[in-house]
């Protein structure tokens, strides 16, 4: 059929991504990216470029750079010598001219991390986890995926991606977990995929059950430490090295984004995976190798952190003093053994009002968590005290706190 | 159903990993990384860590740091400059904590060098087309996106993540894309995705034919720049730019880690575009930013060749003199009128050949291209001549692979 003299009714496409638009403002979560640049020496100082007064020294309480690792001497001289000496990018693909040795040595010391025979470095975590699930689903016919229901968007896309059955278990409900796995095929493949720490919710997954689900029902275990590398376990290997529990997990996934403070992700493994994932994810691929100057500051930051528990115990212990000093104030802070603080709101509006008085006001920067990143009623505000926040940075910020609360007519829980 | 205590037949994990990779060495498409270091002022020479004798020099073929950016003292310094200021990495996604007056600047930048009035930055090109894509045909129901068949894999996969309905159309064959929109209902949302310069091939689409059909059936166009952005057009703006078609296209996407030698990718567009890809994106929305040093790098890599000619005239230059030589010496490279030089084996092993005897004894680094990069069949080596290739490296090349070709009794092809 040849319609070329017919007049094509008009698709309008303006009008589609307009309403597009419309939908998040009537929601009032709309998205303004606040405009900062962090002060090197100076963190968790920060310059801000909101205003039109020009830079302004403020206080950044959300970032996940937790333990300043992107400001330590040994990481910024790591990459400034790999700057000097191989230069800026690496010019291609890991097969064709981008790998290079600090890349090799990265993922051997990665696998060491995660007592793993092999580890496989990706451009950021998210691609770690996309890839590597969306071709774990591919590579195993029939292959059923047991996720979390907080799963992290990186994981949700990798499963839907893998086209393959997916099992939804509420979160680290270990009940209904087995009841999923009893209910399907005992021959089909089975991968459970769950998180170590949840970063939204300050939780933490029960690593050695899931795990004798899994020999139960003969799955294999996929686990996302993102939130946890670095921060948990006497070398920073995770909540998996923690509990003593890595040797039962099939692939081990973290990002070099957050605790490492650089950028890039990666998955540890038997190197048998490692292989087929190497060879067959497209995401892995396709793509320009992570740069030398990010991969050599990365090597600096977990060496360190395999020997040093400064940094791990400075930050234990400012989570426990911020979230003692909501609690007795009032605020209704979220009760977790982690080192994440999410105060509740439960709604985007007033999430966004709170985060926009403290910038303004107070010279404290904490963004608001709504929907898509929570669920719906569940806004918040998610604090991530770092070794750098200081007690007196605290005592500031819950005075803060407790009169936007009073200002807002939010309600205190004092205790009796 | 409980099967608990039925014994399970045993799921071979193993056994299905294991069996994915004999099949790629039954293939002869096994790779095996070459472990290399760049040596930053002295590129296109670099370090070999591949034998026991330690590091020994070679020569870079195949780096799509195409104009030796990677390396430039304007780029180096600018990464180092962020670097001090405010280290290694953003420390959060775009929207939490991860915005960075830098990202601010270059997405403004991008913006200008394509004359769109929005641009958004990604981790890396590989992203930026899957997540522009699959949000886009998410976006509108029943939209129908049009691919060229050689369209890379990362554009594949954005089209089938977005789960819409997909033509693929002969490459760069205009009557078949027009057949297959006339063939459409009218007023069913559109979308042609294609490339400008195809980077295995080494041709280029006919753009402002191609947007002729996208205006006559009211279809928008997609166009990924990546082998074409800091190379053509007085700017570097691309082929869209040199041709002046670059109003006609609806999105234009792009890499920073090839021509502007670092890392990253991005998208340009009408703001209303970029707001809903921004808004709706899972690949830009969960993962964490660039780091500010790359992308410190990245803005003086494009504003350099904003207003430089040098590089692009450079490797047009070593482009044209390499095919001469190789096409005088019976080569049988591929003609084309980019800065790509593809030699044609047709046979997985024997480019793996050529290429292990160029790297040991000839001390040359190309790549050999097999499946799934290119088809089968049609498996080859692709050179990348740059403004840092002289004309005596050329000349060497070119003897050693008339050496080469004589040794493995390939077929020279010499003008009568
Ligand atoms: C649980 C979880 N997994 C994966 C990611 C993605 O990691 P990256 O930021 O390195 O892309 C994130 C956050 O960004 C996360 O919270
Ligand atoms: C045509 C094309 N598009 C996109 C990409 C991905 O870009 P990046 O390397 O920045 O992920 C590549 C190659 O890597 C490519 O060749």
């Amino acid at each position: 059929m040849n319609t070329k003299d017919i007049a094509a009714p008009a698709m309008d496409y303006a009008r589609v991504f307009n309403q597009a638009i419309d939908r998040l403002h009537a929601e009032g979560r709309y998205r303004v990216f606040i405009d900062v640049l962090r002060n090197k020496g100076a963190y968790p100082n920060a310059r801000c470029f909101a205003g039109h007064n020009g830079p302004k020294p403020i206080t950044v309480w959300c970032s996940n750079d937790y333990l300043a690792m992107g400001q330590h001497p040994k990481v910024i001289a790591a990459m400034e010598e790999a700057l000097h000496d191989v230069g800026a990018g690496s010019g291609g693909t890991r097969n064709i001219g981008g790998n290079t040795h600090y890349h090799i040595e990265l993922e051997a010391e990665l696998a060491d991390l995660h007592g793993k025979e092999g580890a496989l470095l990706f451009t950021s975590g998210y691609v770690s986890n996309e890839a590597t699930l969306a071709t774990l689903g591919k590579l195993m016919p029939g292959c059923i995926v047991y996720s979390d229901e907080l799963n992290h968007a990186s994981m949700i896309a990798g499963i839907r991606n893998a086209g393959c059955e997916k099992r939804v278990f509420r979160h680290n409900d270990l009940a209904h977990l087995e009841e999923l796995l009893a209910a399907d095929d005992p021959a089909a493949p089975k991968l459970i995929a769950f998180e170590s720490v949840y970063s939204m919710d300050a939780d933490i997954a029960p690593i050695a059950e899931i795990c004798d689900l899994a020999d139960q029902y003969n799955a294999l275990t996929y686990l996302d430490e993102v939130h946890a590398v670095g921060m948990y376990g006497a070398r920073g290997g995770g909540i998996s090295e923690r509990d003593g529990v890595a040797d039962r997990i099939n692939i081990i996934e973290g990002t070099l984004g957050k605790a490492f403070g650089v950028m890039g992700g990666y998955i540890a493994a038997d190197q048998v995976i490692i292989d087929v994932i190497r060879s067959y994810a497209p995401g892995f691929i396709f793509t320009t190798s992570l740069s030398p100057v990010l991969v050599a500051g990365v090597l600096a930051s977990v060496r360190h952190l395999k020997s040093s528990n400064v940094e791990r115990e400075g930050q234990q212990a400012a989570a426990a003093t911020l979230k003692a000093l909501m609690a007795d104030a009032g605020l209704p802070v979220l009760p977790s053994t982690t080192h994440i603080v999410p105060l509740m709101v439960g709604d985007p509006v007033k999430a966004k009002k709170i985060s926009d008085v403290l910038l303004a006001e107070y010279g404290v920067y904490v963004q608001p968590i709504n929907y898509p990143t929570v669920p719906r009623g569940t806004e918040r505000l998610r604090f991530t005290p770092g070794p750098a926040h200081s007690e007196a940075m605290m005592r500031e910020l819950v005075d803060a706190l407790v009169e936007i609360w009073g200002r807002l007519e939010l309600e205190l829980r004092l205790a009796a």
